[in-house]
């Protein structure tokens, strides 16, 4: 049963492998089949899973995918969804099948485990400096000579050391390297245009290096005042836009496009209005967006971001209709030691806790027709490494053995916990599981 | 080249896997057999790895496991650790191999992947409530009737629901359940003695299942004012007590001896001192000690807790020679972009922040004799997914390529970052490669 497209991607090693007992969420005590996953009739809701389980809900992940491709054509922009969000070769093969253009990544091994997956474009948005990861890349380049890797620099001693590395690396092809423009105050990136401009000119100059184009994150200047994160975020992107005009007219980019980057899953929109006013230069201008959150969404932080997107988008866009969130972990009652408390069989191993706790949705005794909506009241307060402390208002009926559906805040540090989780229907069977790579 | 003994724990499969590139901390292009790892020379200081790089310095797990053994042996208390902390099968066998009575566990997906590396006998030191999960577990138990499991119940529905699988389950021995005493306003457990007592003559009626213990977790008990902690500890673990002399009386234990359980990695020598002190029952007593991060100990909430705790043994114990950090991460400095801030390689996927972020311990310049201390103004004071914040006092020479060890702050949520972890010397060269199974 394929329910995402594949893009192409080598999965099938991965569905033949066995998954062994022990692989959290899989109930079950012998090797199974990953490919037989789909066969066992498992229902989350009858709890013929082991508890927790991660679960995403395929039509939300069908229905995220085709937004942001219908967004990027409306916009003219190219998505390179940062993978490092999901690490999951499966919802990678789908986002390339719904058009991404490349996977973004963040760390050299990332790239590898992409790579090894079918991957053919990667955009490392990171500054790629130890000397052993840069060997790694390198060869993969050399062994592989259609696959295309872009990375970031912001000091001359990153560019030193690609350069010294990729210029006798014999992989045929310059290495294509975006100059990172950084945020005072913020994360890496040339902190002014001069420095940026300075930077350029040394990797154009650089042997074995190609300038293919300028990098940022407007995502470190998300704050809790969102009408000045606007403000912020434009006038940072028209530094970008600028940049990549000053750059242009000394002719310091090396490739046949003049790749602009930004884009985290929050202002999206923005980047892509910016970049797609860059006009004029002497050769096309290709922007590039990174979200890796848009494809699951969230019940916290991303959605209310992206939530407050739709609504700048107006009418026109998707306002009623925007990113639906699709990864759920459930987890049992394991105790209700005392009244207003229940222990859930979940904890900081199993879903993010660095933005927000994981939100208690619903309740389900197996059996019942549906799961009930859990009161504003009910909510978790604390996570152990395994277990959650969720808190019940009076008269909210939760016993041991129920189930309890929890949606979280930050995809990114829910992936990381799971390397298996399971695709359901809108009545939690499950469809098939994916793989992470971390 | 052995390093750490095995305890007899099928780990040869493990060896003989091929490491993926892609695998975090290997500088590999290559697949690589994982046993090969040992002969390739790496030394993490002359950036031969991928960066971060989780490291595991074999000469501290060495003295960890002496010292507790001795412990153990000093009050004669035997010793179940905590196996959440690790999830390593080698780490299992090293401490199996040093006289462990057998591996604690919190969930039935560790219980199973614990079991396939060999380890005989496992304290789920949790309540055991998810039918799939039980279902699998006594699959493990009638396939092998070797295989000692020990459970806990705090409510009737989870006896019920035990009972009511391993009656027919056809293991062939009665399942052994510890009932769990819980502290008011913490996590599961009964929480009055009477209570206990009810669920006790409950677990010895029923069908399939046999009284074996008592079970409690004092760690939860933690906070700022450690005299306070000890008061309330030994009171809580003097209720053990009692609830053991009752259950005695009553006749309602099982099988041939009494757990009582209870240690966390902080005041497990005033468990041991209790539960040493309980005599005159009608059958044995074996205290059983549960630490999980004595192994490795930490550079922060444990290394100070467990000095505390060696500070009350006095000069009899190791108060000059306690528990000692084993594990730490390095990373390389990706980005200076600003006078007193260094942006490292490492991020919320890599080391713990949920107690505290991670020390900035060391940086070194590949080529240099040894690593420089940094001093304490040097602190990391943020991490994203995949960086961290290193904040830099005036003069301190850390350039881009640096690399920079940290220490952290409680083991267990950085071990299940890492899929690998690299055993290392004094000097940091690579001995090799050890699995965890989240």
């Amino acid at each position: 049963m394929t329910i995402l497209p594949d893009g192409g991607l080598f999965l099938a090693e991965l569905d033949e492998q066995l998954l062994q007992p022990g692989t959290k969420g899989l109930p079950i005590a012998q090797p199974l089949r990953q490919h037989m996953v789909g066969v066992q009739r498992w229902n989350v809701l009858a709890a013929d899973t082991s508890f927790p389980v991660a679960v995403l809900k395929t039509s939300s992940l069908l229905h995220n995918l085709g937004w942001m491709r219908a967004f990027c054509a409306r916009y003219d922009v190219v998505l390179a969804p940062h993978g490092k969000t999901t690490m999951s070769p499966q919802l990678f093969g789908a986002q390339l099948a719904n058009g991404a253009w490349g996977i973004t990544l963040a760390t050299a091994p990332q790239v590898l485990a992409a790579a090894r997956c079918g991957v053919r474009r990667v955009l490392l948005a990171n500054e790629l400096v130890a000397l052993a990861d840069i060997r790694a890349l390198l060869a993969l380049l050399r062994d592989d000579p259609g696959f295309e890797l872009f990375v970031l620099a912001d000091s001359a001693e990153g560019v030193r050391r690609l350069s010294g590395a990729a210029a006798g690396a014999g992989i045929g092809r310059p290495l294509p390297v975006l100059v990172e423009l950084g945020i005072a105050g913020k994360r890496a990136g040339c902190r002014t245009l001069d420095d940026a401009l300075a930077l350029a000119r040394t990797i154009a100059a650089a042997a074995g290096l190609q300038l293919a184009g300028i990098e940022g994150y407007e995502g470190l200047l998300v704050s809790d005042d969102r009408a000045a994160d606007v403000e912020r975020v434009e006038a940072f992107l028209a530094q970008v836009s600028a940049l990549a005009r000053q750059l242009d007219a000394e002719g310091l980019f090396g490739g046949p496009q003049i790749l602009l980057s930004a884009g985290g899953s929050s202002y999206f929109d923005l980047v892509a209005r910016a970049f797609g006013a860059v006009a004029g230069l002497s050769r096309p201008v290709l922007p590039v967006l990174r979200s890796g959150c848009y494809l699951t969404s969230d019940h916290g932080h991303y959605l209310e971001l992206t939530a407050e997107l739709a609504a700048r988008e107006g009418a026109e866009a998707h306002a009623a209709d925007g990113l639906r969130p699709a990864l759920e972990v459930w987890s049992i009652v394991l105790s209700r030691p005392e009244p207003g408390l229940a222990i859930l069989s979940m904890g900081k191993r199993d879903a993010s806790y660095d933005l927000r706790l994981p939100l208690a949705l619903a309740v389900h005794r197996p059996g019942a027709v549906h799961p009930a909506a859990l009161p504003d009241g009910a909510r978790i307060d604390k996570m152990n490494d395994q277990h959650a402390y969720l808190r019940l208002p009076d008269g909210v009926d939760v016993q041991v053995g129920d189930l309890v559906g929890c949606g979280i805040s930050h995809p990114c540090t829910t992936f990381d916990k799971w390397p298996v989780l399971l695709l359901v229907d809108d009545d939690y069977n499950v469809q098939r599981a994916i793989n992470t790579l971390f």
